[in-house]
């Protein structure tokens, strides 16, 4: 089952002509989960092929501009064109005070259910059939949270040979063992699901920090992540702006990634000064080797993990 | 003397790949007039090389968010690059609203000074010392103004051929004469200003439409304008559309060029429905003939007017 992750926008606090402001998409199922919403998110979505009447969530870090400024004309172009299907946009306490100031000072005419969920504690925020997303306090110059998503544990595989071996007639009771039953066979013997059912097995994890310095916190959030997405707004030259400003460097996302047992690093909220990613990129792998820097429009798929 | 208009975003209520949100420079002597302010626009203004720093001002012509959504993360981005230079935002009522449930809502610093001059009456909204900017009511389904910028009168050309022929001597009464003053000469004979420089020449006027059905006063506002840029949503087929939603069709934009005696018609707020401008600027053509369809990027050189 396929899951995509496509940056939208890569730059940090400012726009360059080769990177928009912050906006990362996980297509998963023909749903879009977009985390931040910085200007130009409608564009670059257009851009990018995406819809924007699909089942959509929104994830915001934290509230400034340019993580939220995208929001007020995705909204508007969601309107324009008559999507009707809700909308829920997660985020720190400021989001309701700052959708509810642009709905009465710009003029336009919602179309569809618009739910804002303000987030006031780190724990378990969305809960779907088949993920959940967590949020954790990033450790920025402002309230700031991470996120994860996590797929539920999917059943393990059913070996039919063994329930056929064991007597079991293929249909209903093959049903029952496979989600999980104990059944009776009419000779009267058990059988358990574990003897025809291999483990459970994992989901994805994909963790996203926002905008973050170090933290233990960030580290227990993308524990085991199959992909960690990490501010890297300055190179480790810049350590001292880093962390004044609440950002971290490559080093640091690199220490992250490796305390996690992540298995792959993205690199974004990339700094205007970085005409190419070669600097974060070389001081990523010093520490971490599977990493790479975002650019715009660049697409992951994490397929799902093998039987354990 | 060079003045430029520069393009930045052409399509009307909605992105498109193709188009950004409305947003039009008038490039004059260093200094940056911006009309409408759509989502994007700084990016805009980053990919055609206008830097964040110059002698600036914005003129919005109506509050509907496709307008108006690029000034939040404009203002934020040039507070982030430390502008120090004052930023003065003419608009109609509600733009002041709007600028300030922003500042409340969204986490940012402003380095520089920000006047909102909301706009109540037709008529000069800013007086410069070589240009005014006239605000006229246009025609849409909320207040909306259109603008134009009129260049002063320059003073007439100078014939020091004329001058030494009447015995005047080069140096400071030359200059009087230039600058219309009348001189006595030591023989006490009197020059007049009119004698030797010739008619005052007239300088260049743009008008901006903004989003309007056909309208009595944006004839009169573009009387002899060199360039008319005009609204432009719908082909003439959807002229009922256009009335309803308060804007134009080319023949209406053709029909305004040609009252007002425009010299030249740009068609621009560009609905996502036409992929190319060929409908658009054949309709248009039947009836006026120095038309274009506005593209993204386009860039128009003013030459001043000649002699006349």
């Amino acid at each position: 089952m396929s899951l995509s992750i496509i940056f939208l926008g890569t730059a940090g606090s400012v726009p360059t002509t080769m990177r928009s402001l912050p906006a990362i998409v996980i297509q998963r199922k023909g749903e879009i989960i977009l985390f931040d919403c910085g200007e130009s998110a409608q564009r670059q979505m257009l851009k990018a092929g995406l819809s924007f009447n699909r089942n959509m969530k929104i994830f915001i870090t934290h509230m400034h501009g340019d993580h939220i400024l995208g929001l007020p004309g995705l909204i508007q172009t969601m309107s324009l064109l008559d999507r009707t299907k809700k909308l829920v946009i997660y985020g720190p306490v400021g989001l309701e005070d700052f959708i509810s100031a642009i709905k009465e000072t710009v003029q336009f005419t919602l179309t569809f259910p618009l739910e804002i969920a303000e987030i006031k504690d780190e724990g378990i925020v969305c809960r779907e059939k088949e993920y959940k997303i967590y949020a954790a306090r990033a450790n920025h110059v402002t309230t700031a949270f991470a996120y994860s998503l996590v797929e539920k544990l999917r059943p393990g595989k059913f070996y039919p040979e063994k329930a056929k071996e064991l007597g079991v007639p293929e249909g209903v009771l093959w049903s029952k063992l496979q989600h999980g039953a104990s059944i009776k066979l009419q000779n009267g013997s058990i059988v358990e699901s574990k003897q025809v059912v291999g483990p459970s097995r994992s989901g994805r994890k994909i963790v996203y920090t926002g905008d973050s310095r170090f933290s233990k916190s960030l580290v227990e959030l993308a524990k085991n992540a199959d992909l960690l997405i990490h501010d890297c707004t300055f190179d480790d030259e810049l350590a001292e702006r880093a962390e004044e400003d609440g950002h971290s460097t490559p080093t640091q996302a690199a220490k992250t990634a490796k305390k996690a047992n992540a298995k792959q690093l993205i690199l974004t909220h990339i700094s205007a000064r970085y005409k190419t990613p070669d600097l974060l990129q070389s001081q990523a792998a010093k520490d971490f080797s599977k990493v790479d820097v975002a650019k715009d429009f660049m697409r992951i798929s994490l397929p799902l993990p093998d039987v354990t």
